[in-house]
């Protein structure tokens, strides 16, 4: 089988570097940046271009792993009918095809990647959505080549599903992130903090955060919160999320505050 | 060395066994529950007392592993001034020992425990703080003996970093919630976002929080973000708590919004 990467950034990296490893043929990466494309063109030992004229037309897949801003007019300049367009984002509609291909679906890696930190596809969840059956198992047959846990994630459902990463992923890295502002104010390293942060994600492997949820809100410890707040009385963002949350925690929890 | 647990909760049950383990004689369990307090002397094969009248007087060391809102009426009704006296709370200054004890400290271990998960010691940071040398040399050594990492805290910096726990656990545990809300509400199980939850927490064990920040907030991706707040028309509380994070991790990275 071979693919096309259209995009270079973090999601085109990883994914079209494990398919290579288990054999895919990267044929070509296209990238409006010359650099960014050159960057995944040498990883991949393949070539790339920042012509689209110049997109090599006989592959058997093509990957469109842009942003979401410029995924439709990317695609609009595409014109090859016996390909798989797939897209790897979480919010496009899969409808966004329409029009524009014949066989088409959706690849979307259920992970946070970064530039610095490999990624073990066997631990990504992969969401598939696909126009045909046919369309469905060859994306299927591709997330399982990278060993991936497959589910069947309709449009509107994947716009849920990216939601909800929104919280557990973009927020909860903000709540570390204020954690490290405080311990950056008291002139304390935030690796102290490290363990308690690894623990609270692997207990949520096993347990249903509803249960697993601690701390002085749950147990409506007054005396604490007020303290708390006292102590962010020059972090109004802060105590104003401190004051939400708690009051949130305690309703869910109380059913009543 | 001989030690008494004043308490018999979560830190009490896993520092207790964990100590033991290590070579520390566990001489007594006291709580005023007779049901935990008989659990946790039987995991650890020693006796208990629920009549504080009867605790056993010749310890080296009490642990007051109690509700903050217990600690000082509990602490109270001991007269031990041989013995060193420590909790183990976030929230308590060392100064609540003033006038009850005259070896005395603590001996905090920032880590969430629960009931159903073997606590690994050596992963544990242990803050503490003593009144003297002595007693601060006898805590450092109890830590290390339990392979933790230990830091030296003061009752006003302890303070601030159980606000920082507040945050990098107890809020992080609610998103983790509300995004298991999303999902159920959707027919979807959770375990679709284990992964991405357990490499969020990963990726700030070597990247600091503000360089991990992703998702539509940080690149400002308005359309996302509206949509997004459209799916949440049914949930005020969750719609109020996206829009204030969103703007405020902009704020955060672009300084303006």
């Amino acid at each position: 089988m071979k693919a096309v990467f259209i995009g270079s950034g973090n999601v085109a990296t990883h994914l079209a570097q494990a398919l290579q490893a288990k054999g895919v043929i990267i044929s070509q990466v296209y990238s409006r940046t010359q650099k960014n494309a050159a960057t995944l063109a040498e990883k991949l030992n393949t070539s790339y271009t920042t012509d689209i004229s110049e997109v090599y037309d006989k592959a058997d897949i093509y990957f469109y792993a842009l942003k979401d801003s410029s995924f439709r007019e990317t695609l609009r300049k595409f014109d090859l009918p016996d390909a798989i367009h797939v897209h790897t984002a979480g919010s496009i509609p899969m409808s966004d095809f329409d029009g524009m291909a014949t066989r088409y679906g959706v690849f979307y890696p259920l992970q946070t990647f970064s530039k610095e930190k490999e990624v073990d596809f066997s631990k990504v969840p992969v969401c598939i959505e696909a126009i045909n059956t046919k369309v469905q198992q060859t994306l299927l047959d591709l997330a399982h080549l990278l060993g991936s846990k497959t589910y069947l994630i309709s449009s509107e459902q994947r716009k849920k599903l990216h939601l909800a990463a929104v919280f557990a992923c973009n927020f909860t890295n903000y709540m570390y992130d204020v954690s490290s502002q405080i311990l950056e104010n008291m002139g304390v390293s935030f690796e102290i903090l490290q363990p308690l942060i690894m623990e609270t994600a692997e207990k949520v492997q096993s347990i249903v955060p509803y249960k697993a949820q601690t701390g002085p809100a749950v147990r409506f410890d007054k005396k604490t919160i007020s303290c708390h707040l006292g102590m962010l009385k020059n972090r109004k963002d802060l105590k104003k999320i401190y004051k939400i949350l708690s009051k949130d925690i305690y309703k869910r929890h109380k059913k009543k505050y």
